[in-house]
């Protein structure tokens, strides 16, 4: 098996996709932040007002998709055709969703993954005041279609 | 209890640091990859040649604790003075360390949650072809020194 | 009627545009920076030299054009295939065109309008010195063609 | 009169603050995005469930202050200590007020100026749906104070 | 003869490519950071480790490649589908290529010309603390092929 | 010798600066693109009109000062206080000087051959539609002040 980043050296490198054929290609990630009850009820009692942890991590994930390929060196920019994030309160912590879509020659699994982390770190600083102990857990694709690889369920 | 980073309606704002000391602060930050035997030997097979996974990764994380503000929504910006990332096989995986230091009103303890995430991010990139099921844990604050709210550690 | 950018629970998101055709579209945007007559004359009075008040602002509504999708958070990043920002002398202050052309899946109305609002930001930025009182006024889409919805008009 | 952004032959240049003393400063600006009754009816709507228009506008905002110095050619980069952007309803239209702080060698009238421009064109996007003809009008510095030319009030 | 990038009278603009075909183009563009034979050694000693100082500067072309038309002032983006940077001792320096391809309206030579370029300034900036007389040399286009004009070499 | 972005292992880091005093710190960097008498005649014939070949790159020579810890790896993020670019024509071709200057903890030196570099680019871009073959060359640091290791000239 050989990774496609590096080069017969182990150099790396920008893989070349240019003969892939243009497909419509969809991925889906998810994370967690795991937080005590006390910084749970805390993000969540802004709901009564405007919800604004939630609605900040949100937006901050959909930006941060359309900037991976500036993040992560060796990943081809990509036209995001659709990029929704979602934070839902859950057993723990608050979970991240992401579903992002493209019609190019390579997948989004890396938009999807960096939708999800940056979620994350923007609620880790947005109740950072309330605990510095927070967690960000189990950042991982759940699904992917399109592509030569065909899709995938975790 | 209160969230800095919202307004009395619950509305997001950058809050007011202006009246804050300039001192001297430094967060650590870790996280990990977990993945497959295969795919940990592959990650560190480069390593008898140039080992370019590991340093690909160090570096998007240098570069990411620079764009830190540009990325969390309501993070102040800073100049970060030191950046150090470093990513080491570990049990199940990579293991990645971020340490960052400013002289400035705010904290870095963003910068180097940042950097952890993004080079996990990255590991990932460059090790996909082989394990899409590959999962980013445990991204967490483990230690930050100065600041008014003074030192902490995990 | 409903805004496509929010969920049917007033979320934001990216809205899915994956099935729109890949047509050529074209934008046309204006805005007007208003300024006293003495001020209008110092930014002019570079015409004799290199004008430069007035190039700074084109060049900087060009490159704003590029980065909207950057800027505007649930927009979709666009592959520009033309931008052209014109500053010229009018009554009571400059007046600032754009015209901006793609071939994609939505249209280039928020990449016209950023390239105005930067450029009249830039103009305000260049005169500042001499007023700060500057307005700037009437930023509005005026023309688009291509698309489902067709061509319009203000 | 001399504009300090040209040098003595008119050409452009990022004029010399290193001698400034560095001060606190703040600026406040303002906008208006001009509407239908139907149109802001419709953005006033989410209110009930998230008013995410607002939100993701305000955010907009508070995010493009902080790229101001990398949107205008001649702006000196600055560390932003607060960004607070406001979108209101008020007749005939949505009316958006940035406030900013800094400690340092220039004013933050242009990040001020810049996070209101952005906070108008994302609320322009989010409603374009509902309206094309929207106008943003009266984008102008209310409040400054601190620095060299002292406090001033439009 | 006309600069495409100047409109009739004089004033910059990017210019419409539109109408141009989607077509495979490729650039290759070289460069040459001179440096005594000592800044050399100390360049190469790395090797015996792990040869950051190269692999930094490739990772940093590969990712300028992907900045290039927030750059270039007229510049179109582009999708960069191949990036490959390559750093080489030579007779007294090291030397820099770059290899970029896309399947686009526009070539690539700018990606490939700023790709080399800011791998050469990042070799510098590795090795300045050796040497600050260092000399960033010949850097050209060697090769194109693709677009209307054709192929071409140097 | 050491090189002070490498670490013990030879793996690249931001180095610390955070104990470095703040100081006042001016770098000047040189840069020359080389072409043709025709290709240099036409790039000074937009003289008549409005220089914008000239005046594009140095604006962008400028706004690539304030993105140089953007481009450069383990480069660390600095206030730019003054920026200055000028394109004077030469024997031979183009001449770009930069003038760069901080009050900080490290040097502007980078910045100064970032905004060279740039600027060349830029020319390059502008006129390569007349020629291109033309050559980027000596891209050197020619004067830097300030900071420990004291002034320093080519």
């Amino acid at each position: 098996s050989r990774l496609t980043h590096l080069d017969e050296t182990g150099r790396a490198r920008m893989v070349d996709v240019s003969d892939k054929p243009v497909t419509a290609r969809e991925a889906v990630a998810e994370g967690f932040v795991r937080m005590s009850p006390e910084t749970l009820a805390l993000a969540l009692s802004g709901e009564g007002k405007k919800g604004d942890v939630r609605a900040v991590a949100e937006i901050a994930g959909v930006m941060a998709a359309k900037k991976t390929s500036d993040l992560i060196p060796m990943c081809h920019p990509l036209p995001v055709t659709k990029a929704e994030v979602r934070v839902e309160p859950a057993e723990g912590g608050l979970s991240v969703t992401a579903r992002v879509k493209t019609t190019g020659r390579t997948g989004v699994e890396m938009e999807a993954l960096t939708a999800v982390s940056v979620a994350c770190l923007t609620l880790y600083d947005m109740l950072k005041a309330a605990e510095k102990s927070m967690v960000i857990e189990a950042v991982r694709l759940t699904e992917k279609t399109g592509g030569k690889s065909g899709d995938w369920k975790a």
